[in-house]
Formats: C-alpha cells, sequence, structure tokens
C-alpha cells in the first residue's frame, strides 16, 4: 500500500477517493488493507496511492478503463466495505473518476 | 489545506502529485502553505486536497483547464519552489494530469 504506483503511459483511468474518518475506526485499518488487496486482484487495475493524516485520507486508485472501475465499485466483498464506509467509518467523503492524460516521474 | 475541495460540476481538471521526501525538509512546510495560497490565486484554481503520511504525500489540485494547468506550472515563484523541491526536498515525485468525468459526495 505504500510507494508509487507504477502506470503505464496514458491514457488510463484515476478514481480520487478523499475521506474524512469517523470517531469510531475500529476494523479500519484491516478492511482497508483487505480491499487493496482485493483490488489488485481485480482485472485492469494498474495500481494505489494513499496517504492519511490527521485531516483527511486520500486513496488514488488507476485502472484500465471505466469498465474495470465499474465492476471493482460492483463487486460484492467491496460493496460490503462500502456500506460499512458509510455507515461507521467515514464522516465524509468525495470520489471523483478521471482520465489520466499525462504523467511525469522524478526520481532523484 | 485541510478538508475538501468544494469543485464545480465535472468535467474540470486535476493534478494528482504524489512525493516521498528526502531527509532534508527544511523550510519545507513553509513553503508548502505558502504555494497552496499563492495556487489558490490563480485563475481558474477549484481546490486542492491534501494528505501525508510516513510513506507517502499525495496533494490533488483542481483547475478549470489545462491552459490554467500550465499558467499555474510557469508561475515564477513556483517554479523557483519546484527547484528546490528537486534539489533538496523530494526523493522522488509522480505528476498526473487527469480530467476529472464524475464525481460524487457523501456527507454522514
Amino acid at each position: 500500500m505504500n510507494g508509487f504506483a507504477k502506470t503505464p503511459e496514458p491514457p488510463y483511468y484515476a478514481v480520487i477517493f478523499s475521506s474524512q474518518r469517523s470517531e469510531d475506526v475500529a476494523g479500519y485499518g484491516e478492511m482497508a488493507e483487505k480491499m487493496v488487496a482485493l483490488a489488485s486482484k481485480q482485472t485492469g487495475f494498474l495500481g494505489v496511492e494513499s496517504a492519511r493524516d490527521e485531516g483527511l485520507g486520500i486513496t488514488v486508485s488507476y485502472w484500465d478503463s471505466l469498465e474495470s472501475i465499474k465492476k471493482w465499485k460492483e463487486n460484492s466483498a467491496h460493496k460490503v466495505a462500502q456500506e460499512k464506509g458509510k455507515s461507521t467509518w467515514y464522516q465524509n467523503y468525495a470520489i471523483r473518476v478521471c482520465k489520466v492524460e499525462r504523467q511525469s516521474f522524478f526520481e532523484m
């Protein structure tokens, strides 16, 4: 879950998930890890980057197509996690689906 | 710098900046704050979301057009910060320019 996603040449797709958690985060870390592991096995998954501090968490997952994103959204285990997120873990969140048009990398 | 960006209806653009910092972070926090304040004043700026933990930092800025992103990239004070980032603060980073096609918000 740490480090950079080794994405291919654009175009491809990104899902930007920004969230503020509620006070009740029991079981959250375990579920988050499970979801990353599960997402990684989905067709069209290209990588994920994630960071969280006190204010906000941002997870960006990368996908080959809108179709792959749709399938992941509808994955049954993922749906359970989404419901638990809404009912318990998240105070609020934003999801943005984007087409990546350009990328550049810098390494020291 | 904390909280959600109140973005308008898509389409608009996002710049996903993922970074790993080096050991030498002197002056980084101050510059980061300055850059967010400066970006906020640019034409076409729609908002910014940022999170950082030990592993990775992710900052997503939102813009009305590719033209606004280009102008911000070429802003002279921002160019100074970019150079300092490359020479000192960042071990590596990735920049992805995306077109946001869809968004949804959830509030508890």
